[in-house]
């Protein structure tokens, strides 16, 4: 390993070069206009793979979104390492707020990323961490370093839900057969302050439509006399937290895991400002479950949030009109032990049954996914832990993250093995955001690191 | 007047035809991109006043939308009639809820209109009820009917509360000058129950916007632990009315006049089917303030609704963003005596200090106006009862509408006249709503009763 960082400094431009093409494809899963962007990048995907030195790769036909799967089998003595990431992205909008197009990459220097960020949708989630792992496979099978066999499985529906990963691995066993399954879909809590992610959020998420009259109606005609499908779902929606901000679905809270006094103590000294968190995000103030934590109510609390919410007149001007329907979408994230088909169900027969005379309601689910919480005894982790030691010079700190990977439960539990989740984004990369980046510092991070975990985890493994 | 029905039969086609001319050009007054098809209406009305027998037209430039005036002076020591009426229409949306194009006008039948009804965003509201007058006009001319004088101020900003009428009307004050302003802008209880709008409501539309973050964010991030603006305006629109749907802004009820048990009682006479509306919009329960009626609900008690609210993502699928912003416009309706400037300035006051840490509120507001009764002891009310009575066969019914024209309670104010209501729209005609529609029955019947007034005006002031 002792010339990687050298092999790095040599590449780095083909490297960005690279993954800038593949932020050029528009691969937003969410939208079905989008499908032969979504065909495109997994091609493009699968002909990377081969380059950096898998011996076949594939593009496997789902009922939805082809995965593309690769591998490298050099010994079936040595331990296999399945790689998970994901080509799709979230849909871009809103649009307005982006400074340079979603799907023309630029790079540019920022405060925190002063050797540049690739500001483009996808360029950290999950284009930019998945094509590290390609990086440094090209790295290890190209300087004779790959020390076990690896697999990748990069999919195209995670941003959906990962609607038919299930069926995939259901009907790929043998094929995913591995001993660790590495990830890098999260975040690390600063540059200089390297973590693994030791737990994910599940989700619940639900659309939500409101009618109350048959058509739209004059405002002043009807106003006061017929329920308003806006007014009532406001209404329903801010019944649904209390004042202290708890979730007030009955039994909502009925499985959470409640950590030991200990375990909170442990988690209050991880650095963390909450006056740089407000700066950063310029609010006045936090706003959350009364009695925890920042840290806390975004890790190991579940919460209900509108993620979008629409109805009536919606243009410029005014109009003075009663709707027919309003809706929503709200997610629900959820910690151990919630089971997200529970929830969902529990959400679904609350709801309805807090609808007022004058109007219907209706609940369709989503997706989900159950929560995730891993050990840090385990070998795997161990190995990550070096392997950050080993380019960071510092020990990673084990973090619980308020996303969700919804299909890392079902890895765990179709293909038996330990997830590691080892992240090199920042929070303020603005996923999900306008203006996503990637610091260009972290890109290459990551591929440095990566390496250190299949040496250290080789090894480990044989003792 | 002997011959003013097979006037109008012999015409009928071609005032169909005129009407359909005008419903066909888009002069949506909310949205700048229509500036054009405002100024096309105008001009049209315009040549269409002097067909009709105006000696006299013009187009007055406002700061905004021009108002069409024209008149036909025929003996000063005659009354004077000012028709007011307006030319522009709400916009639209939503578009694929119409049966048939909103500007390509069609006529069908249907059950309540059994002789065919206009379908066109318009039709009704007011292009249909402002052209009455015009072709009305035009039979009095063309039979030497005319007993008065008449001016026509046709205004396009009705719809965007008539923000520059005042404007024109302070600086036109001599120009406008009349006994008796008539207006066809509201309904009328059904086909074989004419009536006389008494009352309109006030109006104060405001639109509110809070941002938490600075920017969107991933919900799994920092769900549960920044304020989500969405969740947190629908607590607040929520928080506006109590569970009588009452409404909880401090001061909102005190100067709304309390009408007395005998006025109810009037009022509960009036023929009124709670299962028939039920039916017709399809709702199992109507919804409003405890202790008031359905008719009261929508005439005399104030309102406040939610008509247009969005924020997040509201494309296909879902996206886990927690948004920087939400948004909604509200609109307030007002009953005698409440001052809308002074209800504005107090729902501003009020929701600004409802908001929570952790997030910024603004509120603008849009427009507003004055709520309006008029009393039925009048000559120009008496006039308007017999000319009903002439033509239906009954005297009409006076009522109090829910909706608002703010610019009435100006007229009075600024031009020292009583204003007469004489509607023959329905309420089931969809105004403000997707296939909104115009009897073709009413559009004639109005024809044929204005005149009637004229004659009925002029006799009873020679009295």
């Amino acid at each position: 390993m002792e010339n990687i960082k050298e092999y790095i400094e040599a590449n780095k431009k083909r490297f960005l070069d690279e993954l800038v093409e593949l932020l050029k494809i528009p691969s937003i899963s969410a939208d079905k206009a989008y499908k032969k962007d979504m065909l495109k990048t997994a091609e493009a995907i699968k002909k990377r793979l081969l380059e950096a030195g898998c011996e076949n790769a594939e593009i496997c036909e789902t009922p939805g979104f082809p995965v593309v799967y690769g591998e490298k089998l050099i010994d079936k003595n040595l331990p296999t390492v399945l790689v998970y990431g994901h080509y799709d992205v979230q849909p871009p909008d809103p649009l307005d707020l982006w400074n340079s197009p979603p799907f023309e990459p630029v790079i540019k220097e920022t405060k925190i990323h002063p050797k540049g960020a690739i500001f483009a949708r996808g360029a950290c989630d999950d284009k930019g961490q998945m094509y590290m792992h390609v990086k440094a496979m090209e790295f290890m099978t190209k300087n004779d370093a790959l020390p076990c066999n690896v697999k990748f499985m990069i999919e195209g529906e995670e941003e959906v839900g990962s609607e038919n990963l299930d069926w995939f691995i259901k009907n790929n066993k043998e094929k995913l057969q591995n001993d660790v399954i590495l990830i890098s879909d999260t975040g690390m809590i600063a540059k200089d302050v390297p973590s693994i992610t030791t737990g994910l959020r599940g989700l619940s998420y639900v659309e939500v439509e409101v009618t109350g009259a048959n058509r739209d109606l004059h405002s002043g005609l009807y106003g006061g006399a017929v329920a308003n499908p806006l007014n009532v779902l406001s209404k329903m929606i801010a019944s649904l937290t209390d004042e202290n901000n708890h979730i007030t679905i009955p039994g909502f809270y009925d499985k959470v895991e409640n950590l030991s006094a200990e375990e909170r103590n442990k988690m209050a000294e991880a650095p963390f400002s909450l006056e740089e968190y407000r700066e950063k995000l310029d609010i006045d103030a936090v706003y959350g479950e009364k009695d925890y934590s920042t840290l806390e109510r975004a890790s190991i609390r579940p919460t209900l949030d509108v993620n979008g919410m629409w109805g009536g007149y919606i243009g410029e001007g005014a109009k003075t009109v009663l709707p027919s329907k309003a809706f929503a979408k709200i997610s629900m994230r959820l910690v151990p032990d919630q089971d997200w088909l529970e929830i969902t169900d529990l959400f679904k027969k609350h709801f309805e049954s807090i609808a007022p005379e004058g109007v219907r309601v209706e609940v369709k689910p989503h997706h989900g996914g159950y929560p995730y919480v891993t050990p840090i005894d385990t070998i795997a982790y161990q190995a990550a832990s070096k392997a950050y030691e080993a380019t960071f010079g510092k020990t990673p700190i084990p973090q619980r993250s308020g996303g969700s990977i919804p299909i890392v439960s079902l890895f765990e539990k179709e293909l038996k093995s330990k997830i590691i989740l080892m992240g090199f984004g920042l929070d303020t990369d603005a996923i999900h955001s306008p203006n996503e980046h990637f610091g260009v510092w972290n890109y290459l991070k990551g591929i440095e690191t990566i390496p250190y975990f299949y040496k250290y985890y080789t090894e480990m493994t044989k003792k």
